[in-house]
């Protein structure tokens, strides 16, 4: 986030765009125009919170990529991406939430200005940031355009990671190593919910004395008791009580690397069911961290783990992983790869996924997480050190 | 937030369906389907980070609005929403984020049940969560079905604020109040920004002795010397130093409900220029402030601001604010009405918007903002009390 710095090495840029290009030649199209910012800032070091009004990097069929958006973020665009001046395009500000004019419209022109107007375009039809109103625009803008869906062909090129990306995720690691100790020091009966995600924050915000923390892509979630039987909750100013349980889905972010790692603490003496699940989870954690090597599959990970939980007994479906890196709001994951019965991604070295089994039964819930690294060959590496036993409190 | 006890009493959750319903027979819609999560939350009390997955809130012509998403959110919808169990329904988990099967197939195949399938449906089209894929997927599917856009349909009805919803404004606007006192207590040379972001957090999670804080939608954006030039910055690790001016554009927020105030601090001799232009500002938005009255138009707002600035010879145009209420990442914006000069939106009683007034030089840039009630008459109130001055540390 350093200004005029960009994050990575103009090289590794270059290497992006290239592996980029490859995928959009293999996909039959011309130009691409991205708009998930994770996609953004992986192509061009662009870094703002700028997401909420529309934006995009067209990449053409040569050439650098052109960053597009509100004249006030060509600003930001300026300072955190490699890109030269004339790579950087704005649409007029009286186009932002605008009912009668949309900034597609005008989106349309630069395909025009730069003779791709009747090219075989590729749009992030399933993104957050590329609304049906965009396709629409497009549609009736240019009618002689053809667009293909190619939502995820940036994010697949993410999924294996250089080393200044392990660089920054190992430092997110570093990160919530810290959180989860914050949260070991502090919590106890009585201290009010909110208190306790202010000091998560704060030892996600401050980090280490060589790096500070960046926001990570989702708040931390963090429901007690009856609460935890929901998976997304996030938090109220309710006191912990005895006899509850709280799990902390929670990630290290750096400069928007994310390492996310759950953990479950108890107050009081831990039903019988929770232990026995937490047993089942975790042998299937170690029986699918020890599949999770180069050449097999996602779901084979998948398989193993849930192999184990239905010889212990316990019911549990649903994808228990996905590829994680770079990202904004509203999802740290990567959305590629899943960790479930049937994906059929083959890992391979240097790929990143959270592994997060989460059991949610009718009265409660558990979570264990690591975000691991496929490693060269053996079982995957955990980039934190985190001990995965529940957390007694008494 | 807190478990089976929702936001708002039912009374006041029918009105809000009772306004959607009128304003969808005005729009000819048959049937709305909601993707906005400020939306769904305001219509049924919904709550939970949930919204990186598809899920909607599908309003029938008659009968309790329906919640429809993941099976682990659906436990989520029965603790915070006020729908009946018949009312909350799911799509299977292997749906998430798969490239060969989308969770709107089976939207379809819920209209269809509803006996639905060739009703004129409404749609967010330009909504961050409603993707080109997902009105694809409807055209696909619901062939006999018509589609019409209806961006921003239950935003409007969130215009003007009940008395419920004024106080938890009213809260946040306590809990902004003191993220500000925090910057002015700490901030000093040598700071790294990453430990002053931690602190604004603190003092926006932990709230009051009454009340804790919720997330915002908007991270703290607070860019110090010249990258204040750029509007939409987060933060790094690098010290606050003399010299340099730094904004702050945060917001206090409770139970979702928003309250964004900036201001600007600068440590050591501010430029003159920049002395010039907060007299400018201070004085435009004074101006504005009284012209924010009921009857008079968002547009006559902007136009008071912008012919201070002209007057005193500050270049500035763009928007100068927006309306805020209930919101969820990536906006704390109700995307409706602008302060922009033509804006021709009348301001009614307890409507409440943000008047941001921001100046971004080459430079620096300077921010002062206000969150306003329009009043029953005379000028609009603040809801928050912080000085607007320059905050100036040696």
């Amino acid at each position: 986030m350093t200004a005029t710095v960009t994050a990575f090495s103009l090289a590794e840029y270059q290497e992006r765009l290239t592996k980029t290009r490859a995928a959009m030649t293999k996909a039959g199209i011309e130009v691409l125009i991205v708009t998930d910012p994770s996609n953004m800032s992986w192509l061009t070091g662009y870094d703002g919170w700028s997401f909420y009004v529309h934006q995009a990097v067209v990449i053409l069929p040569e050439g650098e990529p052109v960053w597009w958006g509100r004249p006030m973020d060509g600003v930001g665009a300026r300072m955190t991406s490699y890109l030269s001046e004339d790579s950087i395009r704005s649409y007029p500000d009286h186009y932002v939430q605008n009912f009668t004019l949309h900034p597609y419209q005008l989106m349309a022109e630069l395909l025009r200005e730069f003779g791709q107007s009747s090219a075989r375009i590729g749009v992030e039809m399933d993104n957050y940031y590329f609304s049906a109103k965009c396709l629409e625009t497009l549609r009736q803008e240019l009618p002689n355009a053809r667009f293909a869906d190619a939502t995820a062909l940036v994010n697949w090129q993410r999924a294996v990671k250089s080393e200044q990306e392990l660089i920054f995720m190992r430092r997110a690691a570093r990160i919530v190593e810290r959180m989860h100790q914050r949260v070991r020091d502090v919590a106890e009966i009585g201290l009010p919910k909110n208190h306790l995600v202010a000091e998560i924050f704060d030892a996600g915000l401050r980090g280490t004395d060589e790096f500070g923390g960046d926001y990570a892509a989702i708040v931390p979630l963090t429901p007690s008791g009856p609460d935890s039987a929901a998976a997304h909750m996030t938090w109220d100013d309710r006191p912990l009580r005895r006899g509850e349980g709280t799990f902390f889905e929670i990630a290290g972010c750096y400069r928007r690397y994310h390492c996310p790692l759950s953990r479950t603490l108890y107050i009081g003496e831990p039903p019988a069911e929770m232990m026995h699940a937490q047993e089942a989870v975790l042998e299937g954690l170690a029986a699918g961290l020890d599949v999770a090597r180069p050449g097999n599959t996602c779901g084979e990970v998948a398989d193993a783990f849930f192999a184990v939980l239905r010889k212990r007994g316990v019911e549990k479906n649903g994808r228990t992983g996905y590829a994680v890196g770079i990202s904004y709001p509203p999802d740290w994951g990567e959305r590629t790869m899943s960790l479930r019965p049937g994906d059929k991604s083959v890992l391979m070295p240097n790929m990143t996924l959270h592994f997060m089994p989460g059991l949610w039964t009718d009265d409660w819930g558990y979570e264990v997480s690591e975000t691991i690294r496929i490693a060269d060959s053996g079982p995957a590496e955990c980039l934190a050190d985190v001990s995965r036993e529940l957390v007694i409190k008494p």
